[in-house]
């Protein structure tokens, strides 16, 4: 990236350089059902929406569009090869560039995209929030800020839980074999080992007003910067 | 406290009030050598020393001058109980409503409080480092913003061995006796289970210079907030 310069071996950035950069790249991750969005989308409220956008890592699920419907829900969608992570790749370094993205728009009850897209950007903070965002090498060099969202697994499944079973209509029975096949492995193997990475970890999710607040605080001090420069 | 007000079960504050406040509390934990003193320093470094002070919970050991010296050094200084917690709380109590206190001075030759007090405060901005800082609910209870400095254990190790070796010519065999009898038992029982309590956890310590911006940014805008109110 040339912006970030490495030291150590702890591969710790220093100050960001607000010169070269027209947009901010703000990283979170954390197991499903941590808390993420609520984190991200309470940034998002209080920071306001014309200078800060989110981008979710679900939107760049592949488009299994070419395989049969039924074939389709027999993807393990915990792992990275469920991400089309190199268009994600592409519009972060567009969106970091100040420019606008085709930002696609998925279908989850098809798993597949739709033929529109949504134009995003340009944005003074961009905040990526996914699962894998800090397990990918590339996303995370692109990464000025990353945020690790550590919530004890038990709380997030029951929050899955709830989720699945309320809002998306669907059995406990299956909600638990998912979470054993696919979900548990894949948060050890690739969600909870990319935690290293983090320059902050904020426990309890989107609970903690003062970690958010915390966060808040450097926000706006960058967007004050960069408004002055 | 009737600060801060407590939401669900997991005993997370909502936002700092700080009218009814003359000095914030910002607890600081985390192994021996994971990089809590070279945080709060910088800490400290950059935001001025009027306004801020480092507390240390070392300087609150308890005096063993009442012990012959052979027996001193065969205090498990990594207990709670070598600590004179209640002096502490006393001294934050007073220095989070702006009142002086008399800081004990110790003499860690000899593990006894010297028999003069250094004055400190008031002061806007209070950091308090130390291993235990988190584990004790009447500390705790009185922080506005907990942390916790969360370095892997062989680096602290590292740290702790350079530190002992060197700058206090201490054998080899010696400090790592004392790390397996004591100081790695208590981390585990009391040090490393505090970490449930923060509002942020810092990996890496002192070299995150990205965690450290952060938390001096959310420092910054309270000093702005209590300066103007």
């Amino acid at each position: 990236m040339g912006v970030n310069k490495f030291i150590g071996n702890d591969g710790l950035e220093t100050e960001i350089n607000l010169m070269e950069k027209k947009g901010i790249l703000i990283g979170m991750a954390g197991a499903s059902g941590s808390g993420k969005t609520l984190v991200a989308q309470t940034l998002y409220n209080t920071l306001g929406s014309k200078r800060v956008v989110i981008i979710q890592e679900d939107s760049y699920y592949k488009d299994l569009a070419h395989l049969p419907l039924q074939e389709r829900t027999r993807i393990n969608f915990d792992h990275p090869d469920a991400f089309d992570h190199d268009l994600l790749v592409t519009h972060l370094k567009k969106l970091v560039n100040g420019e606008v993205i085709e930002h696609p728009v998925y279908d989850y009850s098809i798993h597949s995209r739709k033929p529109e897209t949504r134009q995003v950007g340009p944005h003074r903070i961009i905040i990526l929030e996914g699962i894998l965002v800090l397990a990918i090498p590339e996303i995370r060099e692109l990464m000025d800020i990353k945020i690790y969202i550590d919530t004890d697994p038990d709380i997030c499944l029951i929050r899955r839980l709830r989720r699945d079973i309320h809002e998306r209509g669907r059995e406990v029975d299956s909600v638990l074999r998912q979470y054993e096949e696919t979900v548990r492995p894949m948060y050890l193997q690739f969600v909870e080992p990319s935690k290293r990475y983090a320059h902050i970890i904020i426990p309890h999710g989107g609970k903690n007003v003062i970690a958010i607040d915390i966060v808040k605080s450097k926000i706006e001090k960058l967007l004050r910067e960069i408004e002055a420069s």
